[in-house]
């Protein structure tokens, strides 16, 4: 394959994670090694920004804060939830083609990495398409990204390890809080956690459990329809033995008939809107209203998803070599591939990454296989465990000022603009 | 004061925090130096167990257990909401006296801790005014806890460093989800932590402010009444300036006429009971019904009161410091004290414990001065930060195994009954 020179242009999309940023380091860190890759620019606010001619100097940046992104959360070049949709806005979709190309060759761009899920591998498998048909000769590799760890192909995502570490520690922490003032009157507490319409993260409470009698006692998980009357009898038995039980649940838990189970209509805020109440306060409401038992709900909301305070170093190590992996397949030549993490051995564990073709990613869910999940439904079992295990292991370290964590701030130069601004 | 022989209690009361346990240890490691304290009692569940005669054997524990308290959150000898109240419940108030020095006598306990707010603090009060009546020969001293921060004539409550810690942490982190995720329609998030009527729990997140544009935005104190109009117009201005907005809400906010905000009686649940909504969630429907800004809500709940993993070792320190000055001053023949902590010095932050007579701690609220907060009432002052920003230095050091914590598990000998039953 002969050489490419040219410059590389780097974006995150979709939520944020912890480690986001640690696979914007693995790029820049890489692509400083070939000398092909003259200019390296970071796209602000993913494809949308792109769009906008919005791009960053990554040389420009200090080593130590390229570095200090891999201790850093959330996305630093900002991120999008954009998507280029053919089917539903063909129009804008061509017209959002025409002037990205126009940005790559007015920018000589010939290596483009995009950090995302689901829909932002479409995009990046669209660009790559897009690319071919046009005969503008660029490299375009997508890197995994996705607390709710759905990808299919890749054997988890990066972001995952991380946001069930720290839920998992919550878990046991909000166990020992609830247990000591349990009484003889018994006591819940619901902790919500995100994961849409996938269980992983709700299931990775799983590893706060040592010991049998330990939380989680139930899980409820998207893959499992929700079953109310076996639920309560779930719960009173739990609290009849223990005095307290601690419920996680999935954002995306359904009811029987598929819809989800926080969609409840039924009751309107003051201006009339319909409440998309949380499952956790829907199951409180629940186990209060029909058992009587003193229960409370916890959210976590976007605070698991950022938490790098305790975060995985696993995970850490695995984003930036994923970033890493993407330069390196694309200086050998390659386009139109996701870089996966494969598990090359359980015990111990030992994981290298792969390529995957881009079109075998879009639009595939990942959920967890049936008989990973206890035959009630309500725990994973011991093959989730042994798979989830390793991906919490070690600690981010984060450099500490007056007891709170510093992160890395970009100096942000911006890249001169090339084309006519968007109407 | 002549020597006092006989066995020491100690018990747990109230909400439980992430350094109550190392109350404990600071008390039972003290009182392992005078070979006047004989047997050393723990109570479990407070009182409440107390009169139940259920007491383990401190002594019987592994030192390396004792120890490992100080990084255990919650209440290892389990807690309770029970009040002795003889305004209330007058006979059953003064059964329970009766019952708990028949308790006393039998077991030959000469020394009593306990370790709670408020209440418990109020408990330790009576316990000790009923003894000079009944003329049994006891001390009794309690130690401050609480992550509201409430108590009067103390400094500061131990408890509060390590949520103040957590808490600035997850704004410091959810800040860079939601700017990171903000494009030019501008996003919110409120984040709602604990406090009840008081501020400091929610003031404290002030400390995640490094520089003038960064999170919080608006802290809600109760201590200021709430003013919708004023609040979104912040809101508003905030959003535009910085597309987004961070906002901090504690739970007890008040409502102009002094109700709570919270207390919605207006809306029912599914078995037609109230909804005490938090007041998160209904100032998410309020700012995206009247502003229509993408807004997210966090609540913490019981998470941020046990976030050992994340706890302030100066706050641990000082809460070991509190049960070991209790013990000593119960040693050098002082009753019916509240160990206290006291500033001598702001920079460098120097503190001591002194003592403070029971009868000035009980149903007084200690609640943030006017003058530490801003003028509109929206943020907390310079003041509040040079009170607040010391408590939280240093980080509580737990051992991990597979990525998570492991916590301390008390062996929990019990002590052979010596009354007859409770009816």
């Amino acid at each position: 394959m002969p050489e490419l020179k040219g410059n590389l242009l780097v974006a995150q999309s979709g939520g944020p994670t912890a480690v986001i940023n640690a696979s914007v380091a693995g790029v820049v860190q890489e692509a400083k090694k070939y000398p092909a890759i003259q200019e390296i620019y970071g796209g602000l606010n993913g494809i949308l920004g792109v769009l906008k001619e919005q791009m960053i100097d990554l040389r420009a940046e200090k080593i130590e804060t390229i570095q200090a992104l891999k201790h850093t959360p959330a996305a630093a070049l900002g991120t999008c939830r954009y998507k280029i949709d053919f089917k539903k806005k063909p129009e804008q979709a061509a017209k959002d083609m025409e002037r990205l190309f126009e940005l790559f060759k007015a920018h000589n761009i010939r290596y483009f990495f995009y950090i995302g899920g689901n829909d932002s591998q479409d995009t990046a498998h669209k660009l790559h398409l897009e690319s071919k048909k046009r005969g503008h000769d660029m490299r375009i590799i997508g890197v995994p990204k996705t607390i709710d760890n759905d990808l299919p192909h890749t054997d988890h995502c990066p972001g995952f390890g991380s946001v069930a570490k720290y839920n998992a520690c919550t878990v046991m922490e909000v166990a020992t809080d609830v247990s000591s003032m349990a009484t003889d009157d018994g006591a819940c507490c619901i902790i919500e956690v995100m994961g849409r319409g996938a269980g992983w993260i709700a299931a990775s409470s799983i590893l706060a459990k040592r010991k049998p009698n330990d939380a989680p006692h139930i899980v409820l998980l998207p893959e499992i329809a929700f079953d109310e009357e076996k639920f309560l009898a779930k719960v009173r038995e739990t609290v009849e033995r223990l005095r307290y039980c601690i419920v996680i649940v999935g954002e995306g838990l359904r009811k029987p008939d598929g819809t989800e189970f926080s969609a409840d209509k039924s009751r309107l805020d003051a201006f009339g809107h319909p409440v998309l109440s949380g499952a956790g306060e829907l199951l409180e409401e629940l186990i209060h209203g029909k058992l009587g038992t003193k229960t409370r709900s916890v959210k976590l909301g976007y605070a698991q998803r950022c938490a790098e305070h305790f975060a995985s170093e696993t995970d850490s190590q695995e984003a930036a070599a994923c970033g890493a992996a993407a330069v390196r397949a694309a200086v050998e030549g390659n386009s139109g591939f996701m870089v996966k993490i494969v598990r090359v051995s359980a015990q111990p564990y030992k994981w290298t990454t792969g390529l995957q073709p881009l079109g075998d990613i879009a639009n595939v869910e990942h959920l967890i296989p049936r008989d990973w999940i206890s035959e009630d439904g309500f725990l994973p079992n011991e093959k989730f465990v042994e798979y989830a295990r390793p991906l919490l292991e070690g600690e981010v370290k984060v450099p500490m000022e007056n007891g709170l964590p510093v992160f890395a701030v970009l100096d942000k130069k911006r890249i001169e603009r090339k084309l006519q601004r968007r109407g």
